[in-house]
């Protein structure tokens, strides 16, 4: 008789944005009339630039002529993108990364949670709290995590790093040494990030250690501060310790049209096993790569056009980023983040609990934001709204939580 | 110190095609005057058909307009997508499943890599040998299929079933009882298939011994015999043990568009548990869907006009293998396959074994196929040769096989 994979059982409650979704979708049926704002999941709603546009259709056309028709992807993805993201996004910050170190793929939740597959299952894990749920999710599934304590809501086995405003949202180094290290900064869902030097003291600890460190960069392009690293391999030392997952959901509006990589150095070891060689493996055996149509769409991110036109998209965004935290803090919020990140980050008031003031915020307000327990328990009584709605709707979400 | 998940050490050699590919590479970059035909790779050539194009397009277009564009897809893929597999795929066919049991990914390779994730280590895989080389390959990255014997190339903790000319290529019953049980038909590589009444024996076994069955019907669009079933739901009690893994590559030319679903029903069960429960989890947490202009191209699929014309594109294809066949017939091979398959499957002539016979075909005639040996130890001194070739190209290849 089969069996099931029983570490599946032990997580509590469906993912986040499904137990999210759900509500939402309930509260709809039960109040047709109520117009509802999503400020909750991180979904852009800007329409794609035009200059990906015409990639698309470019490409869309090249499928439909045998003689530029195209089947299965390389491994690794397309050199034309490879070789676009090292100019662009390593060369040009002077990270020494090469074109075959980077793994196309169909978007960073995919590679963030496939990543651990490639480490053992005794390792131990280090994750920042709150943090954004894959991480950890993905672990327990793996048997990672040791026992849950439903009071607590943490897990026996994971390093928890509380980020709350009593360290300005900053981890600290551990006093336990983890094997993996998670680290998201520009930081989902504080929106606080952390500079330079703070970086490299991650990394010099990591090379100590002999831990690594999975980097998830997927906010950079919403940093607006010079002292504020976009890669991790602006860091002396990164390429023996880290690996770096990107996205273009954020950067190009790609949620629908998944596109993202992950930088995997060559001189990231484990003895003689590079964890690229691992990777590589994985990618070639149980992935196809992203389709051609959508890794040309990521190619037009990379012209002068195309990043032209996506500096504004972003701008937009920063716009209502800007407009959430100054509305928020003239009404007397407590709030951070909104400054090189697309997140807001909230305290509820009147000590209400992150869920109970979701509840309180969708009842009355028609609102829709991200309970900060959600992301784990130093979550609790906090609160993440994001700049990705339009700015009419953005406008409109924050007259009414003005005027509860 | 972090440690690597060492199953993924124990796989010998690197996957199959990645290991043809570089071969091919290797022989081009010293031959550039000779001009190679790739009968190998299971890849598409033909274009994308009219009626899907013309969906790409408009779902672009959806793309650059803020009211019609999409971000996230819901968990299980777009509605549209999943009424209309529901209907042409299955109730078409007189199978009970609804669309809330079928998952839209980005194709059966990673579907059939990722499945095994849901069930315990400790359960028992049975193969078809030869195989389709994922189903074994991420057993082993999963530590599920013991230890490896380099001399017979089998693992200790699989059941192997032989599929070669004794047997007509059909998998008996195992003597030992599997807990899961992988089947694909029509067959990957052999090019054969089993009717209706074998399918339904083993179903009823899979039922009486407590076993799953995933089965994959990625080739369903290639069956032109009647007592072939498309669906293993076409089956008595097939709701109570059997998962269907689906593709797009070769039924529309998706190889390079990445499309493909799963099917479980929510009466398969362990205990209480449902396995669908499972999937979805995985579903939600470690994949984020198919770009929603790949579903709309999918939805494209089951119209009249797309109907017609990928009935046209599966028949240019079947043309070349009933020719590679009956070429290879005539010039004295010993052939199977290509009734119901696009894949034609032949024995190895002078005894050869199948990369000796991959050796002298690339040198000899420059035309690249897939040792049979690579799809496991029963495969050794057959050879696989594919249909998705253009006619032409495929004309060429057998003259120059026929003149060796």
């Amino acid at each position: 008789m089969f069996k099931v994979n029983d570490n599946y059982l032990k997580l509590p409650g469906s993912y986040l944005f499904s137990t999210i979704g759900k509500k939402v979708n309930a509260f709809a049926a039960a109040n047709p009339d109520k117009k509802i704002i999503r400020l909750g999941i991180g979904d852009v709603t800007q329409p794609l630039v035009p200059e990906i546009i015409t990639a698309l259709h470019s490409a869309v056309d090249e499928m439909a002529d045998a003689t530029t028709f195209k089947g299965y992807a390389p491994d690794l993805g397309y050199e034309f993108l490879r070789n676009a993201i090292c100019e662009n996004d390593y060369k040009a910050r002077n990270c020494d990364i090469h074109p075959d170190e980077i793994f196309i793929s169909d978007g960073a939740k995919c590679d963030s949670g496939n990543i651990q597959e490639i480490f053992s299952t005794d390792n131990k894990i280090a994750v920042c709290d709150p943090v954004y749920p894959v991480y950890v999710d993905t672990n327990v599934m793996a048997g990672r995590t040791g026992i849950y304590d439903s009071i607590k809501e943490t897990w026996s086995n994971v390093i928890y790093m509380p980020c709350t405003s009593d360290n300005n949202f900053a981890p600290e180094l551990p006093k336990e040494t983890p094997d993996i290290i998670y680290l998201c900064f520009p930081n989902n869902p504080t929106g606080s990030t952390i500079n330079k030097t703070q970086l490299q003291e991650w990394v010099d600890y990591a090379n100590k250690v002999g831990a690594v460190i999975i980097f998830d960069a997927a906010y950079e392009a919403y940093i607006s501060e010079d002292d504020v690293p976009h890669s991790i391999y602006e860091c002396v030392g990164a390429r023996t310790c880290a690996i770096e997952l990107r996205s273009f959901s954020k950067n190009a509006g790609f949620t629908g049209v998944r596109l993202g990589f992950t930088v995997i150095p060559k001189d990231l070891k484990a003895g003689d096993v590079t964890l690229h060689s691992l990777w590589a493996r994985r990618h070639g055996t149980k992935y196809n790569g992203a389709p051609y149509i959508i890794q040309k769409a990521g190619e037009a991110v990379y012209t002068d056009a195309g990043k032209a036109q996506l500096k504004e998209q972003i701008a937009y965004y920063m716009k209502n980023a800007h407009y959430i935290k100054n509305e928020l803090k003239e009404a007397g919020y407590s709030v951070s983040g909104g400054v090189n990140a697309p997140y807001i980050w909230l305290k509820a008031p009147n000590k209400m609990t992150s869920w109970e003031f979701f509840d309180y915020l969708l009842e009355k307000a028609n609102v829709v934001g991200t309970p900060g327990s959600g992301f784990g328990p130093s979550g609790e009584t906090y609160f993440r709204l994001t700049a990705f709605g339009s700015y009419e709707n953005t406008v409109a979400a924050l007259d009414r939580i003005k005027g509860l």
